[in-house]
């Protein structure tokens, strides 16, 4: 199936099953929407599963790891090895994704989309790769559209085949040494707002480096002219690998009815790419937190999203999403168990 | 041990402690701080238990159940029979609470320290009966001094009794229709804030009914003149039975050496009576969530104490804090799980 077919079949979440899920919620013994945002967390998975009482989903992170040319222009804190040093200790179960995924009950499974060091075959990797890291963004294209292309479409199969595998709920995440510079570029292209207005610190870079960082940004936009209403345009031109595995696993969440919880600032770039395929697509998207770069609240905004937590992180590889996931699991396991007034013989409101 | 040489023993948290957990912290691969305040819970933990290398700690939420004579002044939309059946409720698993803490790995402690009920014995609920309901606060106090002392000690008698148990870890939690009013109440005396401005819906009150409140609760506090620097006067004045459990239980889980997770707007108003005895008190707590309810930000300043999570919940119970207790748990898996820069063969940050 061509992308552009496949995009097509989204549809938005049938809103008859709010309906169904908000009765059940208001015979349940607590004032009315008294769990606030449980509630509404609840009647969107009911809706997204179109099941009036869903089985408690098996969840999967998949956190994307791509290398990026623009490295090389001196954008973040950590050298770029560090990009496959990571992904061998995700591999190995040492990082954060790795306490948060067991944490919440999720597997991770590690896709290495676009890292520029060649992997051994090895148990835990997920072998995808598109590109040897991307073009640096400064001096041309990050990829061709075909690239781009095939970056989506891994996300898409991956979402079809774990989901074949009785997977219900998607996490996204990534690894990808100075990820934060073409994450920023897409938001300043997307909304129009200025690029210094969109770029934060990344894993910890000082005034300097920040100053340059937005130079490289604003003359990768300036060279590379992306067309803000095309996303794969966008992707292609300055966008990167693991962005592209993101964006293409939020579509085929979408496709196979599936619940995708959209970690933090790199990961919601994926998401707003999704989305310029397909609106519809954010009716199966939880944004998982309100990360502490400071791009990425306008991206929510205009999403129309609202994030589920707020704890400062900015680690990236999927953390916020798979604490994300624990609330999810909870507002399923409320709505599921909770006793009704009439089972519980409590009297209900104005009685 | 007279009350006020209990509370005269809690000391502040050992800062040394806050140093060693940092150093770990910043040996684990991720950059800096980057996990934001998941790092600051890990931290607080490691001193509060004075413990390098903590275990996962055994949980327990406590629920403690009350009923208020000011019911009677139309405050709330739930009858007061609401109250026992509800603790048939929680003894019985069908409440929001129970799902939760199931959710949480935390069990409930449901305690009847003031419901106008007479309870059979029964498993699962724990009978502390100091008032049989409180008097009517808009025509005279709440209950005696020696009544809110004992509700007090009931906490604290509750935080030794399972401390000694091997639980280390405790939230707050209550019941009692109509108290949102009495919450209010001290949250206006203390704070100094006009009544209306603090108080909310409770429930779900119409505009009527909120106007009523508000002239009810500024009656009160007319009529009881209490003292805004003495804790236990205010309790007994324009208190509750389970506001003055969950300030016991807040000081006797500082005594204990206990993290103590403080639900919503009503046990919020129970650590503040907690907090006038002892401002030390509240470096062993964790503030579970902002409310719904306006008061309960009022509070949290006073204390200089940020919630963990937003969801804008207002059902009480200690529901908020069991949900909350799952992040706790998070961020001491992160502090005691994840590979160092060392063991993972990862480059540090500027190398």
């Amino acid at each position: 199936m061509e992308l552009k077919d496949m995009v097509g079949n989204i549809k938005p979440v049938d809103g008859s099953y709010i309906e169904i899920a908000q009765r059940r919620l208001d015979n349940l013994t607590k004032p009315r929407d008294s769990l606030g945002r449980l509630e509404e967390f609840a009647k969107r998975l009911v809706a997204i599963y179109k099941n009036e009482m869903p089985d408690m989903p098996k969840k999967a992170v998949f956190t994307f790891a791509g290398d990026h040319g623009v490295a090389d222009e001196g954008v973040s804190a950590f050298p770029a090895e560090v990009t496959p040093q990571m992904v061998l200790n995700f591999v190995n179960g040492g990082a954060g994704i790795n306490v948060l995924a067991g944490h919440a009950g999720a597997d991770v499974l590690v896709v290495d989309i676009g890292v520029n060091y060649n992997f051994e075959d090895m148990k835990g990797l997920i072998r995808r790769k598109v590109v040897k890291g991307t073009g640096n963004i400064a001096k041309g294209p990050a990829m061709t559209r075909g690239q781009a292309e095939d970056c989506v479409n891994v996300g898409i199969g991956l979402a079809r085949e774990y989901s074949g595998k009785g997977y219900m709920m998607f996490a996204t995440g990534e690894m990808g040494i100075a990820n934060t510079t073409p994450s920023s570029a897409i938001v300043s292209v997307v909304t129009g707002i200025e690029v210094a207005a969109v770029t934060g610190r990344g894993t910890g870079i000082d005034d300097d480096a920040f100053r340059n960082k937005v130079r490289v940004i604003e003359e990768a936009i300036e060279l590379n002219r992306p067309d803000r209403m095309d996303g794969l345009n966008i992707l292609s031109k300055i966008g990167g690998a693991e962005i592209g595995g993101i964006a293409g696993l939020c579509l085929g969440a979408a496709e196979q009815g599936i619940p995708v919880v959209v970690d933090g600032f790199i990961s919601t770039a994926g998401a707003l790419i999704a989305y310029l395929m397909e609106p519809a697509v954010s009716d199966y998207m939880f944004p998982a937190h309100n990360s502490v770069e400071v791009g990425h609240r306008a991206m929510l905004e205009h999403m129309n999203l609202r994030p589920i937590l707020d704890l400062d992180l900015r680690l990236g590889e999927g953390t916020g999403a798979a604490l994300a996931m624990t609330i999810l699991d909870a507002s399923l396991k409320v709505y599921r168990e909770m006793a009704t007034f009439g089972e519980a013989g409590v009297s209900e409101e104005g009685a």
